[in-house]
């Protein structure tokens, strides 16, 4: 199978009935979505759960578990006490019928899971990228290995989709890869790439921008839980952002937006690898931030730990670099957060870890830069997923189709 | 009557019948929007294009018509001819049985008009704003007047709403202007201001920001009609934005979205009157090019005919400035293009006048600092609505609750 559009979970409603008998399908389908959306997301509900959620009555509720429940996508289980008169309701659990896979392609590793209605990663693995195999094919080939590979540890089990994050602008409609500056990859159809290697009888591929879906977990399942307009910035060694809004993934006309490491915050700055000059992840990425150190940017992580163990002991250089981050990237954000508006923004990647060393300098430049209605609504705080984040973004990206129209995957 | 938040006619879809007859009422409302909206947007229709549009059966676009029609929204004028074979199908055009007002507050000028379904603007006024009046309490005074003055003239017609446009942050929610730079006003409840004026039995009043309204009108009926992604600069005094984000206004999370002009683009910049430094209006507002040629700031439009006189004569130093002005407005709409990914920027205000002396600077600083992927999918343009702009959306935030749902107005 090819590639796919990703449906968007977020968006189905409910809907009563219709008036032409031609609709009832979709009406019922669209229905069945948004059940199990619900229960994907808290994961455990009781039918008055459901019930109050979709505003549909008791009955139909009760005939939308039961055909879940017969996909094998929900679980029945005993009655969950309401703590009120009457009869206890009987709780919806995600159910593990039909599986999906997450894969986060980074650029010197790559992360991978499956998982399913809920969200719970299971049978994890993060593998080392060896340099020379980091160019399309050579990714391509290793996804696939590891697609096969959980393939047949799932037996007949069915894998609605595969959800692959890459560090790159992703063209929405095809998966085509435009740019991915880290990778050197430039107009790379990805998607396809990986659905050939599969064929005809893989699972659908989707993919995605890292940030944009780590913007989605943290929103699903992180700190931005709850929170309808986020911001969510990503650092690596460059600068990665996501925006929620309205609840919903913002992607602009294409799904190119989000691209906040290139804010032109300073008209005589650095070169960027873009092409540009003075771009802000010029000043925050964590090449940047190393340079500034005359460090090695060799090993993120090793350069992290370092960065963060040398902040603990009170290392001057370390602590005066991660404040002039701050500044910048407090001006970077006060920028978003009046184009933006969003309620919270939040610091992911390297950022979360090295937070407490670089929040005061940001507050500062943020409350000298923000216009004050827009401050006065926004919170700055660190993300909650870490190195998870990703992945379960690409996970959720997934399970798009199937919580969209779960009949879809059983192919009725 | 008291202020109101505004529904979205955009978001109105059509929903076919309803499981519980008790829905009944408001999937009827829901159709009756869809229908008067699309009315409203093309201006002139045939039933068989609203089926079309709609989804709906023929019969039942018929009755939602005639109900229009009832309640003076649209009449139904003779057959258009369709070019196929068939029956000719009944036009269905806009009509004037209810009125609403649009003003447009800015920091000079007032602008007024009366208006209904179709948009048309009549009865327009256009006044100069004494300083004396400018303070929150004469502003009211002054548009209560030009109201209650209007409400006589349309005599028994009932008037739907007010739309109100001003040159600040306001509140989504109740109206609340919270800040006005250009009129010194913080935290001015501006809709309850002009509703204590009109008294109980007045229309109700709908608030927004102007660059917001502009962007909204140039989407529906000016150089923005059919592109849903959209990014609409005003230049004035300072720089506002409107952002149109998949077909609807971005707000983001509390309606203060937009704010362009404070973009920071310049770390060792200017002063600018929101008390930050560096922002991108103190390089290509017309106070900020004015000051840079050594001109009086007085006057906006003697001083935009001015330089657009000299500009044609081939004034070297005002040539200069525009090109400058346009390379900084290059750099802002590049990190506007990375972060929100839109089709089209349009340049209104001033830069539409000036914009064949601003676009080529604005166009080498865009390709340079602008990501290859979104860049390649976006074009900037002038603005066609010049300074009806703002009164048109204002007239389309006014009309927001009945296209939304027409019987509301009929007190149904």
């Amino acid at each position: 199978m090819s590639t796919l559009g990703a449906p968007d979970p977020m968006r189905s409603g409910t809907i009563a009935a219709s008036e032409e008998t031609a609709n009832n399908g979709s009406v019922r389908r669209r229905n069945l979505g948004a059940v199990l959306t619900h229960v994907h997301r808290a994961a455990r509900l009781s039918r008055a759960d459901l019930t109050a959620l979709t505003g549909l009555n008791r009955s139909t509720v009760g005939v939308l578990v039961a055909e879940l429940a017969e996909l094998g996508l929900v679980s029945e289980g005993d009655p969950i006490p309401r703590g009120t008169p009457g009869r206890p309701s009987p709780a919806v659990d995600p159910a593990d019928g039909v599986a999906v896979l997450g894969v986060d392609v980074g650029v010197a590793v790559m992360r991978f899971a499956v998982s399913g209605v809920g969200g719970a990663l299971r049978g994890r693995l993060e593998v080392e990228r060896a340099t020379s195999r980091r160019d399309p094919e050579g990714t391509a080939d290793d996804v696939a290995a590891l697609v096969r590979c959980a393939l047949a540890d799932l037996r007949d089990r069915p894998v609605a989709a595969i959800g692959v994050a890459v560090p790159g602008v992703v063209r929405r409609q095809d998966g085509l890869v435009r740019v991915a500056a880290n990778l050197a990859w430039h107009d790379v159809p990805f998607a396809e790439l990986l659905a050939a290697r599969l064929g005809p009888d893989g699972p659908p591929v989707l993919l995605g921008n890292d940030a944009e879906l780590g913007a989605v977990a943290e929103h699903l399942r992180g700190a931005g839980r709850g929170v309808d307009d986020l911001l969510y910035l990503v650092g690596g060694v460059g600068l990665g952002g996501g925006i929620i809004a309205g609840g919903q993934p913002f992607g602009g006309a294409t799904g190119y937006a989000g691209e906040v490491g290139h804010l032109v915050v300073d008209p005589a700055g650095h070169d960027c690898t873009c092409g540009g000059r003075g771009c802000l992840e010029t000043q925050v990425g964590l090449r940047a931030l190393l340079r500034r150190l005359g460090r090695d940017d060799q090993g993120e992580r090793e350069a992290v730990a370092g960065l963060v163990a040398d902040a603990a002991a009170g290392d001057g250089d370390v602590l005066a670099a991660l404040a002039e981050c701050g500044a910048w990237l407090g001006r970077g954000i006060a920028s978003l957060v009046n184009v933006l508006n969003p309620s919270r923004v939040l610091l992911g990647g390297y950022l979360a870890e090295v937070h407490p060393h670089v929040l005061p300098a940001l507050r500062r430049a943020l409350d000298h830069h923000a216009q004050r209605p827009n401050r006065s609504v926004v919170t700055v705080a660190p993300a909650a997923l870490g190195r998870d984040a990703v992945l379960r973004g690409a996970v959720e990206l997934a399970l798009g189709p199937l919580l969209a129209d779960p009949l879809w995957v059983a192919g009725r």
